[in-house]
């Protein structure tokens, strides 16, 4: 555990969250789960255009709190992929706001093409990161900037988590909870929640998708 | 696949979740995201006390649309589970709603203590079902005619899906749309979302949790 991230045990842990129309139910709900079966205190504050529902993929709708134009604290932002984010990659106040947000937080994470919302903020410039293997072609070439892998379930670059498609945002938040508060942490999480933590970031099972457009 | 359970090509499949303070997130979402992942057209209802916001065990809130004394067309009811179950099971119009709603489904399904409430809505009579194995003790014990399986990572029995603990749900949806439009399609669909499915109901690493109160 870096001591720097160590949470705070009184303030505990704030998540903030972007969501756009169609983003990945899965991307945003996976990580939540596990990090909130932490001891921890969890915050957690979704932040839209307009701070109401957002529809995801999915066809179900999340409440949001807070629109792009505040300014929150947040110690972890978790940025997701989804059909949706093709189009926010020319949402100005979206990406400004996840930049501005990113250099304040501790942790930056992004699960599936959440990383090229990350990466059109600027915020993977000479990071090492993945992405969604199915859709790492258009990813990656939207910023050359970035050390894009195209053989990793998740990268950790410094405070830097990007993982791959969609269900490799789970092995990543366990990840993250083992990078914050040690492996046995993590471990019961999983256990806690019944899934199978794939432990190692560097075995990648659908690696072989990125070579199929 | 089950003649009587191929999906209206036209029509799709339509999906009714009951949701109660503090379901659990990923009970919710991870089935949706895979079911979501089909060709087929999904349509998705949300239902609740006063089809108004209902906020999850992690603190963010899905959109409901639909109430308790709503009669909805459902080919899929899917109930959650999470820390709200106990007080849910005392919640006289939730329990009467998937009573009624649970007899018209072509398929009834539950991730983990999402069964304690279909055992108390007498859904589960002398069928084959599982749940959460931290939580085995007390759902086992509400009602005595269901057949508990205290080793399964879900069960099947005729049109009833249940599974085990959270993750374990995302396992039984992979099932279930295998069942529904064969084996390929639940490949396909779990290749997309990069997940590892593991593909055998009766293959439980969590079993020995039920052991422990």
């Amino acid at each position: 555990m870096t001591e720097a991230l160590a949470p705070d045990k009184q303030r505990g842990i704030s998540i903030v969250i972007p969501l756009f129309p169609d983003f990945c139910l899965l991307d945003v709900s996976g990580p939540l789960t596990l990090l909130n079966a932490l001891e921890e205190e969890i915050t957690v504050t979704l932040v839209s255009d307009n701070a109401s529902a957002v529809i995801s993929e999915q066809g179900v709708s999340l409440m949001t709190e807070a629109d792009f134009n505040d300014d929150l604290f947040c110690d972890l932002l978790l940025v997701p992929g989804g059909k949706g984010v093709k189009a926010s990659l020319n949402h100005p106040q979206l990406i400004q706001w996840i930049s501005r947000q990113g250099r304040k937080a501790r942790i930056r994470c992004a699960v599936c093409t959440g990383s090229a919302l990350l990466a059109q903020a600027g915020l993977l410039d000479h990071k090492a990161a993945t992405t969604s293997k199915h859709q790492y072609h258009w990813v990656s070439e939207l910023n050359h900037n970035v050390k894009w892998q195209p053989v990793a379930r998740w990268v950790q670059d410094e405070n830097t988590f990007t993982s791959s498609g969609t269900a490799a945002g789970l092995d990543m938040s366990l990840g993250l909870i083992a990078f914050l508060m040690g492996e046995e942490a993590a471990r019961k999480v999983a256990i806690d929640a019944e899934y199978l933590w794939r432990n190692d970031p560097d075995d990648d099972p659908f690696a072989p998708l990125h070579l199929v457009e």
